[in-house]
């Protein structure tokens, strides 16, 4: 299972960074997770890509739900998570993380907890590492 | 304005702690914010303090509401923001961030930006520093 998460934006805080790399190295057993930033997110995507957005727009989902999505996408092994305005790209889900307005940094982090939260409910794991 | 972001348990990251300093830094001319972990909130908090809850079943709202509600409490010398279970305590007003579960890591942080962002937009000020 490998995830991307793509924005034409870049990461703005060297606090970002640290926490993405701690999430990563928590995240190693479980799955390949990167972010790229690209100023054309459409050319990352393949016709073999599962791809979300972070949309106002899109679904709501509690933990729970949100581990129950990545286990149903566990034998994908193409996933992408989009942020920010992109043209030319077939969606196939959206997900809501907030009615708050949060910054790209905020929203990977989000992100790289929430995926890391999800292996640790499928797994019956402490959250803890 | 002064608000004390209270709760029982420590932040846990290094890099939380640097985003915290970064946002604490950008709020400097807008109002005094700190966190404080408290083995009990509750003594925290006087007669004077206006308490926020960080609720699953609060109010939702979108970065501009959340900046009216600021607004409104400009005047409020205590604000309090309390996360997690709190015994003995009356709240003023539950505020839900998102149907997801966050880290109180993850929470300070959000707080943070939103407070920040809130003076930005009541200022009318372009978002970065």
């Amino acid at each position: 299972m490998k995830i991307r998460i793509i924005s034409k934006f870049k990461i703005e805080n060297k606090f970002t960074k640290e926490a993405m790399k701690e999430y990563e190295k928590r995240l190693g057993p479980y799955c390949k997770i990167e972010f790229k930033q690209s100023k054309d997110p459409a050319k990352e995507i393949s016709e073999k890509s599962y791809v979300i957005k972070i949309d106002p727009n899109g679904e709501s989902l509690a933990s729970e739900e949100f581990a129950g999505k990545i286990d149903k996408m566990r034998s994908t092994s193409d996933i992408i998570i989009l942020i920010g305005e992109t043209e030319n790209v077939n969606i196939d889900y959206k997900i809501s993380i907030s009615k708050m307005d949060f910054p790209l940094d905020s929203i990977v982090v989000i992100l790289y907890e929430q995926i890391y939260r999800s292996f640790r409910i499928l797994t019956n794991s402490p959250y803890h590492k």
